[in-house]
């Protein structure tokens, strides 16, 4: 099936307690893609400016990731962040945002994308996630992301989507703060009576929920001692789960918890380094032996 | 296999953001004790004052718990405990505390106590605990749990009891204060050089970790919507744990994963309700049904 993504791409230039990098490779839709793209082949609707660098295009393109929906805005710059991470690797602090190009993103499905299978709309405002519904013709499969911001400012326009979604990934202080209810099992009922099918709560270190109508998962995130950079974590969950549901062409509850299962993982990948430094140098046979790992720790 | 445990018996006052109680049975033995009876019989040790109402100890002892290890100082008054729970029920705030006779607690194991297979000593001051230790003939597993009080102000004290132990149990904040370190994998392998052979890290409403030299074990909580008092939930993992691996008789790994589920699903229910009132309403039949459903949630 095929698998559309519509997010920001950006650069990052990120603080951990131990290092730092300037203008690294960013942004939810690349995230996404990348992860995604060790199960299946990832259209990408993004925009950049002239001073996003060839070699993360070409990056991108290598991993069968079809970059036509990339938008190059001439003169523009690219959407830029800078984040610092506190010693607990969990809580950060936004030191510098730049939205340049992503400011006035108006996403254009090119002609060759509008009949996309399954799609993933990545945290935007939800007025522009709706106008890429609209573009869209029969997708079979669409889940989306959000955060506080919308919650607060955009709360009708949430709502709106929120019919129209079958999905819906978001954080747990997200969850709490869309259902006002602190309980996160309780909040994912909740959210379910809001229109989505199924919710997923991610919550980081400590893995991820989903719940449908007749289905609660619960798995913990995959053990890992190093943790070098946590940007990009939630975004990778979101790819390799989505990834993994195209490549099996379903999303019954089994193919639905082995993606999760399989975004737990590649996420696990993603903290390990800076970027996609980590993903680079793993592969689908890497996922695959971590997951057999990961059921053994589960299975008692 | 026997089952010893050694620590708190109390009185409990318990504000949550909806209900309150007043002084009912508490304390970190009591919470063990009764959550490990579900598989196996316990001996209790343990000091109340003269107002500890009868009705709890035959409570206790019609669950098959010896009491003969609960010490009733004549005069005296019983540990109290006076908390506040925030609205995200994880959080609290400790409103009044009168140790009482437990101030005092130099615990005695009763001769028919003192050669018991599998110990747990409840979080209390390490110099208690090795009091213990030193009263214990050959026991086969030995268990502790500790709290920041003792990390901070008796470090030299914990240090010497770590060496004596074959696992900890204590909470993620707890793990990160005695290694100075931010991330739990990382810290649980810290803890393994200290001494015990497994260390098991408690995250609330995250689940537990668990670390030996050759195995990682993590899980889940089990997701319930009905957390009405959190209370007493670390003390009932433990029980739960213990509990099931004194009825099974070893701790091999197979075992000690089992028993980790375990501890978790009685946990589970113990924060339905006030003090021990969700675990009266429960036998081993619901522990073992709810044991099914995690498994399920967990397979992939």
């Amino acid at each position: 099936m095929s698998l559309l993504v519509v997010g920001s791409v950006a650069l990052d230039s990120i603080e951990t307690p131990t290092h730092s990098r300037e203008r690294i490779l960013g942004g939810s839709a690349t995230y996404f893609a990348y992860s995604a793209s060790f199960f299946t082949p990832v259209r990408l609707v993004g925009v950049v400016g002239e001073d996003f660098p060839d070699e993360h295009v070409v990056l991108l393109r290598g991993r069968n990731i079809d970059t036509a929906g990339l938008h190059v805005v001439k003169g523009g710059k690219t959407f830029f962040w800078k984040g610092k991470y506190q010693p607990n690797m969990n809580d950060r602090e936004t030191l510098e945002v730049e939205l340049n190009v992503f400011g006035d993103f108006r996403p254009q499905l090119p002609e060759s994308f509008r009949q996309s299978d399954f799609l993933f709309l990545a945290n935007g405002s939800p007025v522009t996630q709706m106008s890429v519904l609209e573009q869209a013709i029969d997708p079979q499969l669409i889940v989306a992301d959000t955060m506080d911001l919308w919650i607060r400012e955009q709360h009708s326009e949430l709502m709106a989507l929120l019919k129209r979604v079958d999905g819906l990934v978001m954080n747990d202080s997200e969850a709490r703060l869309l259902t006002n209810d602190e309980n996160l099992v309780a909040a994912g009922h909740k959210i379910l009576k809001l229109g989505p099918r199924f919710v997923v709560i991610k919550k980081g270190e400590h893995g991820a929920m989903f719940f449908s109508a007749h289905e609660t998962y619960v798995l913990p995130a995959y053990p890992t001692q190093r943790v070098v950079d946590p940007t990009g974590a939630g975004d990778s969950f979101a790819g390799g789960m989505m990834g993994y549901l195209a490549s099996q062409g379903n999303f019954e509850p089994k193919t639905l918890k082995e993606a999760m299962a399989y975004g737990i993982l590649v996420a696990s990948y993603t903290v390990e380094d800076f970027s996609l430094d980590r993903l680079q140098n793993i592969g689908r046979a890497d996922l695959d032996s971590r997951l057999v790992q990961f059921r053994k720790m589960l299975s008692f």
